[in-house]
């Protein structure tokens, strides 16, 4: 029996590139980690060794930093989209780009009162993402979010549950509930005004989860997805992962302590991890 | 048009279980980290918010600690199995379940030339791997191993690629090759020698990265993949995804001094990243 | 020669506390990370192993909790004088104790411009910190900031330093200025309105930071630090450790393209670490 | 109330230097981490900006990369010492040096049970450390061992220990004992067969940990540090940091499972921390 080399890609992975704008007094700043994979007609590379088709990853970083330069990077997504349409039409032998970009964000400091032309403050939080994947006759855009850190410390509740012989988890009707979420959306479109979607999705994720009664994470997450979708109809589907960070409320009562959900135990591992995705129907 | 909840599933993840075994004088240790991830009939869950279905994830962590004194952890491959059944079979609202396990290695103390009966040192290095995917009709079991970081000092060339308008990288006919391999096989059978096959897979992928000259680490990854699916037909096919640890040779000629293949920087960011599957050809 | 115990301390390391108040509607949340290390009379645990004055890590964990509820968590500098002072003063066998306390920030979320009663965003960015040390006879409060990181676009150079054989670096006029800045100022009072304190010397640190045309970190440290000082007679010293966050230019020439200032690549590794102490002169 | 310039130092931190020796077909490799700090007549760098004493931290990365080919890096102590010294003696306005070096441990890949001549893989596990302090008239050597992780699954008990209000903890005459050890010795001499004493002392060090039936772990840290010290009086002293990674015993009598200290839940926050020093006496 043959053996054969299956799918393969390369690439250049989390060139941090940093974009300044400095056209007037006022300065802009975008803060990126870009990777870059390109799939093709690779398989000399590997069987052979010939290099002849395999543009180097060092090269694929260099066009990283001059497209910062020559294209700009104003929006992730189309900074992606330009990168990948350039290997894949300029580099006869890229079939297939797939670009990732996420960006970290600055604030202005303020100082008394007035925003500075040239100093800021790093954000933390929550970063923004997009993989473009650019194909030869097709290009898809899917943005996203990570490391949202959410929570609410009532109006979650979690009872009527399955119980076989291992479990031993007691119902309760108020909990915290939390987690760091990361959601992806893919776009049905690719000109869309990116950061203004970007910010409307990240309202509508934390609203929902603020405002929804928690029966289950599962529950939150589906009206977390709904409300986007119900929002954004060039929104295909939004896939949703979230971690349930696990607060447990500390038994205070050998201490002669009541504890009316108000310490808690913030645990680290294990933990839930809940995903789903939602959907537009696109049964006819 | 209508808003639909699309795949899911949910779980516990990184269940930190240590098992000791303690027949005798000496004992075992098995250090595994679970994760464990159902799916099913759990559309009320997310819909509605009804619970009825849902077993809890602390449910299926505490399954993860009873099996592993009930089942025992032999094998990771197997405890994974198990596992995965049990949910499978005796959870009706459960069609599929996916059950990753990272085992840790602990070696013996050795006290003057005996190695002790109940003291380990941890090994560091590598990690050995399993993904069991149990479906109502259907098991699946990938093993791998990650963080399996490699070098050569020499036997290692890189020349003769693509070149276009950003490309400054200089060719080489001697240079540092690094990887911190992560490999993943798919097996055809379900009751193998797991770690006897684990061991010489290991074995394998170290002496092909040592033995092959390297025209690149694509070529690199072509032999050791097939190296392995040549000595192992119960391995249907195996994906490799390799971090080209880049070690910049280091310019000293401003000091006067020469630099042989001597002195390298080794770099964080970027890095290349090299992906590949090498299968056994099913073509008929 | 006699072999002899010197120094020693122990405790219990990260204890994660989240404590809600929710005496009505609109709760309040900290989120705190405490780590408690004892000193005292300890010295029969190491040499014979009696623990009959050894108070178990684990019943340090417990009072932190339990503290959590009784005393609360309002400045963290107060709760961490709280728990110093119950062990020295209420443990025979301990003298010292020392209570480093980190706080995690989280933002309201804000939904149809009003602020939600019960749910957070956590904020990233910069943890307020303090350290307590409370002996039998001395009390000392060392608070701060970790992780803010910091970055100018201009209003830095670096020139005119000394040069030796192996120096190859440019002098520069005009250079990109980052750090993450780690703060620890000691205060002369232990009864201070910890809270406002803590964020004027924010404000004053990153405002300085902005505002100071630098001619090296060092000099924005001091900087930096001296405003600090000017503004708070309350604080003794101030010490300020900051990597320098190195942005290199990328050099596009190779491509026809200028790079004035303007694309820069983010290096992690190595770094710059300038660190400094600036006081209120206490020379007679 | 004047405001001074305190303490200071600066440098450049975590360069990570590999350096081949290929002076014939077996090569040898040395991976470190060096990290390098410099003390001396700086006020003018921070409180005028001028830089004309200051040896750039680029200069000092450079001269790390230099010195390990010129000088070599064969034991860490001897290359950190070289580095030194260098900054002392040959650049004015330094007056000490702190000098860090971590090496990570790589282990040659056997082929058909040949050790190869120039592939190896890293060996993950515990680190090998040096601090070096050269100044004006006195120089110190502070080498270590960093992440030696070690479990004994019986031969340790605790109990006796005090209680208070806040005790919950049950004693126990049989428990896993885990720790992640760091320790520093500091030796009297700079001249030492290094890697002969280092190799010894992490013989001892793991072996003590063994054998020690254990009453706690300040008891096994003091037994640790005394077998050192006896069997080398060119240790003058040694500190020893050890998280307690706890294992806690699983209830699992809901399952109707008697669990006789075979199934461990390893925790990973919070964890005990025990710290002390052993010395050799030196009082007359």
């Amino acid at each position: 029996m043959a053996i054969v080399l299956g799918p393969n890609q390369y690439g250049k992975a989390e060139t941090r590139v940093v974009r300044i704008y400095r056209d007037g007094p006022r300065h802009e700043i975008h803060d990126v980690n870009v990777s870059t994979s390109l799939r093709g007609d690779f398989a000399e590379a590997h069987v052979t060794g010939d290099q002849a088709k395999v543009l180097p990853t060092d090269t694929q970083k260099n066009t990283c930093f001059a497209f910062a330069k020559q294209e700009g990077i104003g929006e992730i997504e189309d900074y992606a989209l330009d990168l990948g349409r350039h290997f894949v039409d300029d580099i006869d032998s890229v079939d297939g780009a797939r670009i990732q970009v996420d960006e970290y964000a600055w604030d202005r400091v303020v100082v008394g009162g007035q925003e500075h032309d040239h100093a800021w403050v790093r954000r933390g939080g929550e970063v923004r993402t997009t993989i473009v994947t650019v194909e030869v006759d097709s290009t898809s855009v899917v943005s996203g979010i990570r490391d949202l850190t959410l929570l609410k410390s009532t109006g979650s509740e979690f009872w009527g549950y399955l119980k076989d012989e291992y479990t031993t988890l007691t119902e309760t009707h108020d909990r915290v509930l939390a987690t760091s979420l990361t959601a992806r959306w893919r776009y049905a479109a690719i000109d869309l005004p990116w950061g203004r979607v970007y910010e409307d999705v990240r309202r509508i994720l934390v609203e929902r989860f603020a405002q929804v009664h928690s029966l289950a994470l599962q529950q939150t997450l589906w009206e977390m997805g709904k409300g986007v979708l119900e929002a954004h109809q060039e929104i295909v589907e939004i896939k949703l992962s979230a971690p349930n960070k696990h607060h447990i409320l500390v038994d205070l009562s050998p201490f002669g302590i009541e504890n009316s959900g108000e310490v808690f135990h913030a645990a680290d591992r294990p933990y839930g991890l809940i995903e789903c995705t939602v959907a537009h129907d696109e049964t006819p």
